[in-house]
């Protein structure tokens, strides 16, 4: 492994994370509250250590696959080791354990808090709680492609890495340019929802955090009763459309761009997507109107919202869906483990893996029906290579199999089943809320040291999608052979 | 395809399932109860259809991979609807719904049951139920091949869509002598299990229910309490031991016989299976060693009964698991899930395809570090083909899509999530008993009639591991091209 690499571009993320730490503080100024020195010791810290790993001299420039997956996997750890210091340095949340989740959270998009109340916390606090959904959403590291100087060809080992979907498209060929392509969508998208919210009536301050939560699609609100609190019928539709548009895969709004708005009605997943959508929305709004809501319109309404929002992994909430019937919630599950399109900032099996399943089904049926015959599974017109289609197959099983095991750890907790289950999808699919005591109007507070920790790595191996994550703990991955 | 020699084969395994109910009229006889008349009626009836499909004279005797999969899964639904009949004409199940469900519980060694109160049932009809255990255990299609007159080579294709496990065994070269073997050693190991309980003080009829039920792996008790009713130790260790053996690839057992000692230790999936039954049973021992018993022995001896019969999908019970904390059951959900061995009697995905995918994940992390290299996935030194390791992934996403779409339908039930969840993996996996509402003292009597024939199928989609059940419902598998 190319380790000086590794490290120098470890320290120019922290740089960057500074960097994006500057918002915040002049909210706090802006606000003039003491969260303003947590932020100032934070960033002198970060940049004492970032300058001094960018000062390393690597023998050779060539970052290697192996290398794309060690600087995704540490960089998104430091990230959140970092970004957790100012939660406790401005004694918002205490506990290191606490901070750290909380962070995690925050960059995977996950939206899960062991805050019980938010509402008292420092504005700068708040916003950087929210940064971390922007910042994480597109990626910390994509972000750093995009300004890192001198950025060679095979930096797309570390782009490779660390989007989502099992195939990662480059729009252009040189990763740079597609980084800051990527980030400038990203960014207008993130100013029409904010302004959008902003004219819905919502307040300034607000409709900043909550753009910044639908476009990570990660979940954190100022407010406790989330966006619930505000009963805004306007404000609801915005942030509805936004967490769907934000679960699109980037790469359509490239082509959109550039005039070619047919691609993005013939993409094949991003039809699964919008369809499963609105059968989700159809069920729940007719399950629920009788025994939940007076009216069809009310149902709708609040159907509406809460599809979006767990299919887009984000996980705002409007109304408690724990109360609601066995069948919405049924739904609810599935739509968290589906999740939106891959390349988009949403997390979840994404909807791609689960049509390429799908085929491969098919195919299996084809051939026990003609054992004989040769059949290739076919997306977007083109055959998919077998070496995709186990790649997809594995991916799904070591979800699984993850998943599985951090059920059974969770468990240890002796909290009840459906809290133990959707805490652990919740969390692997980066939407946040679950269901029981982690349900959107609960918290996971109460979960013991251990599972936070769990937890934290699960949203983790959510984010990155597992292998990144998984090969830190392959002992073959640091062996000497391989070095 | 070859209808006539589906037909032909079809007609033959009527007749041996009006043999197969001569014992239940014996028993009849033997306690002088009027459900004597009932079997004679049925008898007739599939002596009648039995002998009239049989004589179709064939044009050739070919029969296709597609004939196998047809013969087996049509053969199935065919002997549960006639299987039914004796609980219609006795009454003692009158809805055709609810004894066709019973029937296939039967059959596919689920063991889940409409009824309430089984210990008023006339003998007769008790031991028929738990007949289609003993006859689903090793498979009706298995029997009819040993007993099938002129069975060519081609009747492998039978035997492959019938038996459990990614890729059947021959024992020997001829279909008909392994079938053979196979239920030698069945009877042999049945007839063991059965004089050990009357040893154990169990009563002579109640011996031979359990004897079968845990044979089959399947579950059916003619007490309300099941196997709680006993309160006897030595009759739980003999079932406790008795689920586990079954639970085992029979193939091992001839090699046994052939004094091949070292081949059974030797198995790959043998040692899993021990191995997580040992650690599951150990997890639930200490979790349940306080809050719910008061000495390590008391719950030693409850978690090796339960681990085994869920394990082994059989589905007895000696208390109610349902009150036990949830570690205890999130591990017995887990092996709800697991199963037993392939080529055995029971249910579940197998844990030789568990060990499969399990490598496949381990290859998958070698790939990413060394994405230049080839690996193969071995089993019992030997490389497996690429078409096994695509076959068991597909096998199991298809279960998770199988399970997930009955989730749904289910949850229209309007119970609660645990209830619809465990209901369908219970029935899937062909377990018996879930938790909730299905717990080991509930019945599915509740659940609605759409629901009961959705249940009905996934224990024969379990039973018959999906594929022979799914391409019933493809068109193409039908289309006259294919005939």
């Amino acid at each position: 492994m190319n380790f000086r690499m590794i490290f120098k571009t470890l320290g120019f993320l922290l740089i960057v994370e500074a960097a994006c730490m500057l918002p915040s503080v002049f909210v706090s100024l802006i606000y003039r509250q003491d969260d303003f020195s947590a932020f100032i010791i934070t960033i002198v810290i970060l940049l004492a250590f970032g300058v001094a790993l960018y000062s390393i001299k690597p023998r050779n420039l060539n970052i290697y696959s192996r290398d794309g997956f060690a600087i995704v996997s540490i960089g998104w750890i430091m990230v959140s080791l970092f970004g957790a210091l100012p939660f406790i340095f401005s004694g918002a949340i205490p506990s290191f354990t606490d901070a750290f989740f909380e962070c995690v959270s925050g960059f995977s998009t996950t939206g899960a808090s062991i805050l019980n109340e938010v509402e008292s916390l420092p504005k700068g606090i708040l916003f950087w709680r929210s940064s971390t959904h922007w910042l994480g959403g597109m990626g910390v590291l994509v972000l750093t492609l995009a300004v890192l100087p001198k950025a060679g060809a095979s930096t797309y080992q570390i782009m490779r890495a660390e989007s989502p979907g099992p195939n990662p498209d480059k729009l252009v060929p040189k990763i740079a340019q597609s980084a800051r392509i990527l980030y400038a969508i990203y960014m207008a998208l993130t100013g029409i929802t904010i302004v959008m919210l902003i004219v819905s009536g919502m307040p300034l301050f607000d409709s900043f955090i909550h753009g910044m939560g639908a476009a990570g699609t990660g979940g954190f609100s100022n407010m406790n009763r989330s966006i619930g609190e505000y009963n805004n019928l306007f404000s609801e539709i915005v942030i509805t459309v936004a967490q769907l548009v934000f679960g699109v895969n980037f790469t359509l709004y490239y082509y959109l761009l550039k005039g070619n708005v047919k691609s993005i009605f013939k993409d094949e997943e991003f039809r699964f997507y919008i369809g499963t959508y609105v059968v989700a929305v159809l069920i729940i709004t007719i399950n629920i109107t009788g025994p939940i809501f007076g009216s069809a319109w009310e149902s709708l309404r609040y159907a509406t919202f809460q599809a979006s929002t767990i299919m887009s992994t984000t996980g705002y909430s409007t109304t408690d869906f724990n109360l609601w019937p066995t069948l919405s919630k049924a739904i609810l599950v599935l739509l968290m483990f589906i999740g939106s399109c891959a390349g988009s900032t949403a997390g979840g099996l994404k909807c791609i893996r689960i049509i390429v399943l799908s085929k491969t089904i098919k195919r299996e049926i084809r051939k026990v029906i003609h054992p004989r015959s040769v059949y290739a599974v076919k997306s977007g017109g083109k055959s998919l290579d077998e070496s995709v289609l186990t790649g997809v197959s594995a991916f799904f099983f070591t979800y699984v199999a993850i998943f599985t095991i951090a059920c059974i750890i969770i468990a240890f907790n002796g909290k009840d089943l459906i809290t133990t289950f959707t805490s652990v999808v919740a969390s692997i699919s980066n939407i946040g809320p679950g269901l029981g005591a982690v349900g959107p109007y609960g918290s996971y507070a109460d979960f013991s040291t251990l599972s936070k920790y769990v937890l934290s790595f699960l949203m983790l191996f959510g984010r990155l999608e597992i292998f990144p994550m998984l090969i830190l703990f392959t002992p073959s991955f640091w062996s000497r052979a391989n070095i």
